[in-house]
């Protein structure tokens, strides 16, 4: 993996935007919480910017209005003419491109921690595009150091030959963090602690990267995304099965061949008739019966990280 | 608690609701399913009817489009003039109770089963008038004999003073079946199968009911509405706090004077400033946000409940 890039400058226009989806509390009232009290975002090569990212689903405590706003960052999408009668969210997408990008130009931002939850009982969960794995390989080790009780995965997907269009797609790196399970509209104080915390700590490594300080190479099992497995349903589309109770809140861990997924409303089991284990990550979240996705598969793969170099110090004094 | 009425003649026309709110899943895909199978209502002395109480919020998979449905069966609502732009839930409520009511005649159905999901931790619940509570007693400690292991608590309202809004009210007797904790929008196979079981158990206390038998009186545990307690919040109505760890996901548990019920943004703990034990029920409820609830107080209190005669032979022989 070492030919992935990895930045060469300190971190210093860094972002932490939550209420991507409206109805996943823990981010938006970590943000509302921040933008009246920001200290806990400064650092001292960096202030972190709080931005709520659907003020509008927020108020109305949906994931979105008219479209999922975290698919909504690619250049069509943000370049598209602004219709004042036009899906909500691609004025917000192109708001946010502004106040955060433009996406792929010098001018983005440097690093964009988006906050997420989720239904399903993925614990600590930080989504990374392959592209950007190196630097985010790295800032997940320090959350596993720092937070040697706490589970903290991270689930790689790759969009290799597809356009980008998650919100930290417009800064220049970025990672998202999910956590769960927390049901959409309630906010558990537990989760938000956790998540609390884990941002400081995230905040943390930036600066400890913009300090200079190198990060030593390290092994460790990430969880690749190998796409979608959809509800069972009856040629018109509705469900006539749930996940089966032996797979639900079982994120993360293997399924093997012939193993049960779904139970059907006849009483029937549906079995996994793939070729080898997985794992299966996101089962049961809400906001995926729509897009016909009852669990994603990932493969647990071994990885040597090499070590992230420390930034110069011509880089690190630079104002 | 001899002075209730009980009902003198078989519940022949008897529905079971569900979708009353569109993102509880349980009720939703049972009545879906029954739609489909009818044959699970049936007993030799009625057939249930399945109801999707809620179409259009059902499809949108939310709790409701306009208005709350299950606070909208009020005489002033039913009997308003139809608008063709008046809140949908309005509408529905009107349909329902031409359906099932007219709520307060001698034509309304006999029973409503109304099925409800929460994401608080209750368990089991049934959820019944005061009015209503002698034959409900029975029918909750019948599922308590049938289902050994399976906690099944009766909460109790007063709305003695007011007038009854939920759907179950349209009906000369009824009763809400909960069951949570389960996220809006999912549809969790374990809560699936309790319920359908626990639908057939009820069904099954009807139809005993029905054939004339008997049950002798006894003595259980009830808990009691006393009101509820809304989240801390700014003076413009922002919350400042969530539910306290140490109270989250234990409903029906003892809360002491004195105990943290919020944990606040800043860190300090809300005590509990009562001067007795309530038992809380519904904590953190995802609905009830926008109702200002954090969670309900009731009171434990033991109840004697007389014997359910059984019907005369006159009556049970009737076709």
């Amino acid at each position: 993996m070492s030919s992935l890039p990895v930045p060469r400058e300190p971190l210093r226009r860094v972002a932490v935007t939550g209420g991507t989806h409206g109805n996943e509390m823990c981010g938006i009232y970590l943000i509302r919480h921040w933008l009246q009290a920001p200290g806990e975002l400064k650092r001292p090569s960096f202030s972190a910017m709080p931005v709520l990212a659907n003020p509008a689903a927020t108020a109305a405590c949906r994931r979105y209005m008219d479209r999922d706003l975290n698919r909504t960052f690619t250049l069509t999408f943000l370049g598209s003419t602004d219709t004042p009668n036009g899906p909500y969210e691609v004025t917000r997408a192109q708001e946010l491109n502004q106040l955060l990008g433009p996406k792929g130009t010098d001018q983005a931002f440097d690093f964009i921690l988006d906050l997420h939850n989720t239904t399903a009982n993925t614990g600590v969960c930080l989504i990374s595009e392959a592209s950007h794995s190196s630097f985010n390989l790295h800032l997940c080790r320090y959350l596993q150091l720092q937070n040697p009780g706490l589970p903290c995965r991270l689930f790689q997907y790759d969009i290799s030959g597809k356009e980008t269009y998650s919100v930290e797609s417009v800064s220049k790196d970025g990672i998202c963090l999910e956590m769960g399970p927390q049901p959409q509209g309630v906010l558990r104080a537990d989760l938000f602690s956790q998540m609390r915390n884990l941002v400081a700590s995230i905040l943390d490594f930036i600066e400890l990267f913009n300090q200079g300080m190198a990060f030593p190479a390290f092994e460790m099992d990430i969880y690749r995304n190998l796409g979608s497995v959809d509800f069972p349903r009856t040629a018109d589309g509705d469900l006539i099965g749930t996940v089966h109770p032996q797979l639900q809140d079982h994120d993360f861990e293997p399924l093997r061949p012939g193993e049960p997924i779904f139970k059907l409303f006849s009483g029937e089991d549906v079995l996994y008739e793939g070729n080898s284990i997985v794992y299966p990550v996101f089962i049961n979240e809400a906001a995926y019966y729509e897009k016909h996705v009852a669990f994603l598969k990932s493969e647990r793969i071994r990885v040597s990280v090499p070590a992230l170099p420390g930034l110069t110090s011509s880089s690190t004094l630079a104002p």
